[in-house]
């Protein structure tokens, strides 16, 4: 336990609320999950767990079906048999619990539990996918955790944690035309490396993340993952309750989510974005990052718009304005698949939708895609893909023997339009 | 040879043109190919045989690359490395050969075929699908052949056929409300048996199929193997011209490809359809038809609406206006994916994506979807499936233990708002 009186990280709060205790970094706790969602690839395995844990109960019940979610998006529609049996046997699952089901028409997991209001800030939340940490960009300890966690959090509502130290990524400037926040978080990953944060949280602040939409930030908290991060938090602003006011009517942002002045970070580091280039993380690592202007020229098989990651309307909306009129390169495929329904409905009646077809894009229906490698779209032997997705590891859209590229929507959407790694500002 | 005055069959004049010789029912003729068509799942066989046919010639040349025609739509986009793989291989080999490619984008085959202006009345066509029959509803003799068939085309641009027997059938009246070329189809094979037609010619005539559009001939031909035939054959009218004409500028049918009276049929069937009811074919086999009213009520998991049978604009209009403003029933998944890129950008156009994504379904990328059971949107054990494609056979659309019925657009888009089969003359 810890002196009340020392300032404390945002991290550190969330875990003495959520453990009713007074901890900081390096504090073992049991803390009690607000928020627990699975999918349909780890979700399985977490049904199993869980019934194994209550397997001398009579009817055992999950600790509060109002406190998980189901999302199915990673093989949807049902790509295999194997996923259209783990399909069923998720929705018999919800339907026994009373659990909230989003079913394959929904969108990505990371994308519809802020969306459908499912995160507030001060949330401890986990989720069976290692992007969990999405979430942080409106102000949750949100983490990934295994399936076999996820079956003890089904059954007690509870895990252990060591809060973690956390690093402070002090993000200054104001991002130059046809630069975002994939380009920035692209570059601290560059920077710092895929092991920086090892069990530690990524807290970024700044004044080039306060002036970030929720969308743009979700970008940034989102890949906290591939710098180690067990979490990626952002401090809850107006920008935030704004974002969650629209999806839950009437809340309001109690106590400002953030760490107090002189909190005890184990690190602090600081960039100006004000000069910015567009990034590109290079095969076969997230932290192989240059700038577009070293990569330029690389000749591409496909570019995916899309994911968790940079699949918002905001991102596509992005991509369309710098397509307008103009036409998929004959040699390469675009993919463009939105993140969620909701994010699609608004690209269709924006006209988005229409002009990406026009375009000569393949525009699906929400889900990851190509990014885990495991649905449709993927790379063959020799392909080389851009993707705005999170991951470029050996084999992940596709083939081992094929090569990933990741970069901003704008960057993707420059790139399709030449059938080569493109910079945007030269479009 | 046969007496040249003797009245002919529409299979008897096309084998007799693309011979050079007068030829019969029942004669053996090897004929020029007007056009062959091949897809990303039969197509690297039918490559691979080509390069064995030629191994002994230093630079092998397909015989007319101008006649060949290379479609991507069952595994599109690549959802697996084999897919991958394929795609990669017959576009290096598309390349080579200087052969027109119609990539993962375009749709399905047996839609992209007619609608690019690649068919017309008295071609002879082989495609190495089995639905190649869809064809015959322009007037072309059409007909499915296996890779090897096709490997020997791609060589030598000829192939044997005995010139089929034709049975005819002739349906008049006027189809009532709600029933549509698919009800008369599934009728008619549902009557005779998928054995009826064995290595014959089913061609379709009487006021009905006149008064059809050329998409919903399109439904009648493509089923014709359904019921064995070689070939599914329509006369060609100016409702043929017509639609040829909006895709080949200045084309004018010169000799209207039709039966001689008193052409030799080896039998003639006659239908009214003037009081026809919804048809459903039902598991597990195509000609296990029932009027709607007989399997109403049957509980649902998911539907599709889509495929080379009814994914077309027209097709997908009725579902939508049946749909219009309406919900899809919560216990079942709606899958529409239209039949190719140009029906998709009218449906777009018309608002009926949007209409579709309101109500709950999900909207995929134009290609094979589910029909064949390889691709996406499979069915699990034990679930229950109605869809406006071809066949219904144990596994078609997933897990062998799983039920699929078939129907028309009409009776798909009421049953998706029910969740059970439904007849659409009731909603």
């Amino acid at each position: 336990m810890s002196d009340n009186n020392q300032p404390m990280t945002i991290s550190e709060k969330i875990m003495s609320k959520a453990s009713g205790t007074n901890v900081r970094a390096g504090d073992f706790v049991f803390a009690d999950i607000d928020r627990a969602m699975t999918h349909d690839i780890t979700g399985p395995l977490a049904v199993k767990g869980f019934y194994e844990i209550m397997e001398n109960k009579e009817n055992p019940k999950v600790w509060d079906p109002n406190k998980i979610v189901i999302i199915f998006d990673h093989q949807v529609p049902a790509d295999s048999l194997n996923a259209a049996s783990n399909h069923i046997m998720l929705r018999e699952f919800a339907k026994e619990q009373a659990i909230l089901n989003y079913d394959v028409y929904e969108g990505i997991c990371h994308q519809v539990m802020p969306e459908k209001g499912h995160i507030k800030p001060g949330d401890l939340v986990v989720g069976s996918d290692s992007h969990t940490c999405a979430y942080g960009a409106i102000g949750a300890f949100s983490t990934g955790v295994g399936s076999t966690d996820m079956a003890a959090v089904f059954a007690s509502g509870k895990l252990w944690f060591k809060v973690p130290e956390t690093i402070r990524f002090e993000i200054d400037g104001e991002l130059p035309d046809n630069v975002y926040s994939k380009d920035v978080i692209l570059h601290v990953i560059g920077d710092v490396g895929a092991d920086c944060a090892m069990y530690k949280t990524a807290e970024f602040g700044g004044s080039a993340v306060r002036n970030m939409s929720v969308s743009e930030r979700m970008t940034m908290s989102n890949m906290a993952i591939e710098m180690g991060g067990k979490a990626g938090i952002i401090e809850s602003d107006k920008v935030t309750e704004d974002y969650i006011k629209e999806r839950v009517p009437g809340y309001k942002l109690d106590s400002e989510w953030k760490s107090d002045d002189g909190a005890n970070y184990s690190e602090i580091r600081k960039y100006d974005v004000s000069n910015l280039e567009p990034q590109v993380a290079c095969p076969h690592n997230v932290d192989n990052v240059k700038p577009v202007t070293e990569v330029e020229g690389t000749e591409l098989d496909q570019v995916f718009i899309g994911s968790c990651t940079n699949g918002r309307y905001e991102d596509l909306e992005i991509a369309a304005k710098i397509m307008d009129g103009k036409k998929v390169a004959d040699n390469v495929r675009l993919l463009i698949i939105p993140a969620s329904r909701t994010e699609y409905m608004k690209l269709l009646k924006a006209g988005y939708i229409e002009q990406f077809m026009e375009a000569g894009a393949i525009v699906e229906s929400p889900c990851c895609g190509p990014c885990m490698g495991g649905s449709f779209g993927l790379l063959g032997d020799g392909e080389v893909g851009l993707a705005t997705s999170n991951r470029n590891f050996k084999g992940r859209e596709g083939s081992p023997e094929s090569f990933v590229y990741l970069s901003s929507p704008a960057t993707a959407a420059a790139s399709a339009l030449t059938g080569k790694i493109t910079d945007p500002r030269k479009i």
